[in-house]
């Protein structure tokens, strides 16, 4: 169960109105690693959890985190809003070129559908989608996939930080970043938690059958692509990270196959095939088979 | 450039037909870690490359590579479907319980729209959207989204692995795990050179001032949950992947702002707000302004 | 904020496990009227409120019950997958039909992509999106919507009542209709207490100024059907509901406008136009004007 | 069958050109609550009504309306870009602020792709989906979402007005305006008739056996956040709407369920789970006999 | 304007109720090709019509005959659900392979959000999208769309006719068969008409400035691949189809240019690029200035 | 398998940055007719084939070059953002309007998502989705829908190519357009030929038997609106393109059916029927057994 309180975690008021960067900062509430998705991804994989205890533990404390974050950025952008041209006559968008050129960089539903408040979607009003959410029930998988959310969000706030010299924005930024900084950190503490006590190693899912993959290509690098510079790094030679193998070196595919051949299904789905169709003129065939049926 | 040669890099050839398995073996095709996503990613992570060497080299190549994989699968569902019930009317639906569980658990546009062919789609249908896509310019964070995206795809494909026991089949995801075993090892093996080299280090984006940041809040952990065992992780105590760091656990937020108040937009957006906008009942306010307007 | 809690408001624990009802419960989870669209449709409206007091207490209680309700589902919906047959090979889907139907009529991506695990997405796979959210920050329109969503939500968990016999299953959803009750109530008796209190009327936007509106036409029903019943009804004659007019009845349009000739914009379009665009035979014309451009 | 002449409902012709304005516009045509929604929303109502008479005729008639009103907003778009800039050289983007605001504001799939026409599309490029439409086949529900619909797309028209001083666009959207007055009337009109006539009550669907629902909670005010508001409205204390109960509040939840244990699916969907994972290590166990597999 | 008639243009009553063929069928009602489709893209393309007289006369009137298939389909789909088992507890589904591998089969959303109802999707339950839609303003681009939407629709309906035995739905499908025959024929005929009245050419746009375009290339067949066989094609030897050049075959690219050097963007969008980003051991960089903000 | 080469088909490389520019160009990149498009289309087509020799080859050959097409436009992009003023404060966006303006007009992503980068989106910021491609193993409708595809692309280009006076882009844009010129007369050709060769004829599918269709109705011109000027087309009288047939002329439907009665399916969905719901007021009929159940 969830519990609201009507705070938030920090002060999240700007200090003047900004439509061009109240759609820009919807990145990060409703964008493919907003804060959207990062509540709704620790959610699914705390709901769908098979392992109790200190990382269920987690990803439960830190969706609800989350969460909060979401209320946070919805309602900064609902002040930021608050007072800004937002297309509407007096705003002398048709005579002054710096109105229009706000009214033109801002998210004009931002002003017809919401009415001056915050939308679930990313600064281009795409609506948010669950398919940004990764829950696997792997561990070490999910793991590493909140690590990359957390430095795709981080990155995004480091950039928004550079658009703007609101304070008060600032402030908001400044402290997402650290909050971005702790998780990264978490999730990065968390996976190596994991391959220490056994639960999960490389490659993922580490308990199966290895013996059954192709084991010959497992750390095969292969080039298909003519840069000359690609064996230089640690992944064409020496030990491979899962402990199990070593790196090498080759210049396109190790193992080729011929191509099939083509594929010729049953007529009455009435792809082109080598048996022409021109119906007319063929008798006793499958054209013909399919006139009589 | 990409040149193309009619060759597989490994057989894709099912011993039988199986129209059901062929739409499970979508997901790995189109789904969100499927071979299109890989190929598409490390395709624009390569095009939008900051740094010229062994870094860029590594992308360019894996995405080709990956472009070959998308071929495999849809030439092996292509052969998947090529002699199985589609649910045309010989394969009595209607009488047999057996077929008409296939055609039930088949991917209905496989046979009304591609006419026994494989789609770009997952195992659901869903068309696959570049909204699976990362490139974000910055490589610690993409290459640890391209390790998400091997372990997601390598669990995928192991999990596929038991869901049939055709040896045609069980020979290609052999060799699928084999290559995404690389790719696992790979990318965890460039993220840590990497940092080695003091490209990027934690956190991303690494060279983003770090005392613009809210430091306070930079290491805490915040247990919004009641979970009892959250404090025992490696993420509650002890220094910090990053290197810069203590941990510290916290039950709930350290910090907290007083909710804002609610936002009072233009009249015009005819939000309800605390002036009651009884029309008639008003005179002298923003109503009467509106109808004089 | 947002605190969790780790117990759940009902009993969610099915009596054996469904799969192919894992897949039908996910309607009421992630589809259009799903826990999710209520849960972040209250919070945006919340958070976008104008009007301090009970309508905002309202929207952030809701909206933190309804997030609690997306845990409940997702929690039974794993177990209703737990140990459900989910097309691996023991489950012997050849050579029984019957189990060759469940695996047909279950949502395959639970087994491939979360292991056994809820996904945010509706019956069909299809992935939740915030286009399903309305959050106008108009408050009648918004309660309208609300209590929609209840109807539309509670309809969905009664006709899913009769797919199953499970116990624990109709346990949970005898909550969920009761709760779809209470809202269904209480955004009615919110709607009609705006209007009372006078802060919003019909027709929304009772503010805009009404005499702007082409008045001929507010209270016409306009039969653009040749059904001989539609003049029946309420809507076709006496008093309307926002207690300014009379409703009367027409056959078709009571007024009507030519149709505007066709644009002719800019060469550079390159649309095809009354000026014929065959290159070569025209000179001296906006094709000419191409050309030596 | 539908039929089509050669004529508008009202007039569409601006008196100048604007690409922003065209761009706004498509929100009421393609937008969540556009015309397309509600001429595609009535007419799957009627095509799946289960009522003959009065209640379908009104949705067929309706239906029909509004794919007129589809058009003239379609014609209205393209005259409002036809002799636009639109981004192309001559317009002297580079040299003149206001005209590269223009261009900044419009929607470029205007001109790129459609060559100055309209497009299915909302204010924000998004293209129409039919996950907008709403037709469950319960009258109630559904006249609950078309008067909804009605009053977000009239919330929508009058905020468009007031980002325009264009006499003919003007005139068209009072035209809009008063016909989505007659549809919020006739909606609320036929909802009551509905349940007046005692097709339909509340709480829909007003049929389900309401002794099997969880009736302790049906008519609770559950406060699940800190607001000291929310017990002062009229869903807290007195009759419910449907007649049939009593409003109470109440501080949180009023049952409450242990969460379940963790789900433990079978090991060959690689979760990661309290047995360790680490292979080599464990015999005689879920991963042995996945090696011996 | 549109104005419906309660009438259809062709019997649509299915002999018996099936689930299955009824979640079929809506391919060709919501899928790409579907009738929903057809209606809006020559409905988009008559309303942006720049050519007065017999091509937009034909745009309108073959519009509004699709919309009348809408509604065809929808009807059928609703009959054929109407007495189909859907799913609830008495069908026995637990008990009866053949009424399990049925529900199995269907689009569950048909029963939990429909009602037995038809909705606005494909056969995969993916909501129909105004992404299907091409509408250019260019008349021979748009009618060889259209040519071509009709023969993939009529593609489906063919491979349909061969997924029942039922007479009612065979009927109809022969309807609908007969009339993609005549669109097929009828944008065949107007885009060659529209050439020889000289409104359009090949290549489309004909009154680009062709001397513009890199005329070396205009006809060359440059092989991608290895296959032997390309160059017997009348696309490798020969006259060009617009008459204004010949044919030739060539092995590869017939131009090359270097791969430019990798991007370098300001630093403060934090790529990774070869001036190390190791804050603390830069100064006097680009990250010095970073700090100093 | 594909194979990659660092080097462009072209130069690709702009003499000035223009991010609004870069923007626009996202369409023919990932747009609904954008490059990725015509590579995932031939791709799919080619491995979907069903006739081995010259019309697969030239599938193969042509999917390859696409997917360099797609490079050459990305690194165009990633060029055009490069030095481009993409928002960050020291742009002085607040105080210069002409800034203002490039940073209303770009695509923001490019900028907090992709670090100046491109991405797979069209030009309104949409993301690519696999509903575009069109692979339906029939050749003469798919070589339709290439040539379609060829045509929309070729008339997006050339409408860019008035939008800029970079040297460097229209030097592109020049080798794209002759491309698509040699594309569309390809395709062209070959669906000639497939007709000249009797693989396929029109109306596709052509061998689907044509006594099963209605052909009373097969080449009627039915003019659903009232337009005067369709009978003068050579799609109203005359000889049919595919020779089997004369064309002939009529005034709306040749045929017609009455509407099908309502459907009522099972109490148990809840639809709103012509039984009154009010359960309270009926005994012994449907709603009774509900109670009962």
């Amino acid at each position: 169960m969830f519990f609201h309180k009507q705070e938030l975690q920090f002060k999240a008021t700007p200090d003047k109105p900004d439509a061009v960067y109240a759609r820009k900062l919807q990145e990060v509430l409703g964008g493919q690693y907003g804060e959207i998705t990062v509540a709704m991804q620790y959610g699914f994989q705390s709901w769908n959890s098979h392992l109790p205890g200190k990382y269920r533990d987690l990803l439960y404390g830190i969706a609800a985190e989350e969460m909060g974050h979401v209320e946070m950025l919805a309602i900064m952008i609902a002040q930021l809003l608050e007072k800004a041209p937002l297309g509407i006559t007096d705003d002398a968008v048709q005579s002054d070129p710096t109105i229009a050129a706000v009214v033109g960089g801002m998210d004009v539903q931002h002003a017809i559908v919401a009415g001056a408040g915050a939308r679930p979607v990313d600064s281009n009003g795409n609506p948010w989608t669950a398919g940004y959410v990764t829950a696997s029930g792997n561990l070490l998988a999910d793991f590493t996939a909140n690590a990359n959310a957390e430095m795709q969000g981080r990155l995004a706030v480091a950039r928004l930080y550079h658009m703007t010299d609101d304070k008060g924005v600032r402030d908001l930024l400044s402290f997402l970043l650290a909050r971005d900084t702790m998780h990264q950190n978490q999730w990065t503490a968390a996976a190596k938690e994991l391959q220490e006590e056994g639960y999960e190693l490389l490659p993922v899912p580490s308990n199966f059958p290895i013996k059954k993959e192709e084991r010959e290509v497992s750390y095969q690098y292969l080039n298909f692509s003519d840069g000359k510079h690609a064996s230089e790094g640690s992944w064409a030679s020496g030990p491979t990270p899962d402990g199990k193998g070593e790196f090498s070196y080759h210049e396109g595919p190790t193992t080729t196959a011929p191509m099939p051949d083509v594929t010729r299904p049953d007529a009455r789905y009435y792809g082109t095939t080598d048996v022409p169709n021109v119906v007319e003129k063929v008798a006793g065939t499958v054209q013909d088979k399919l006139h009589r049926e």
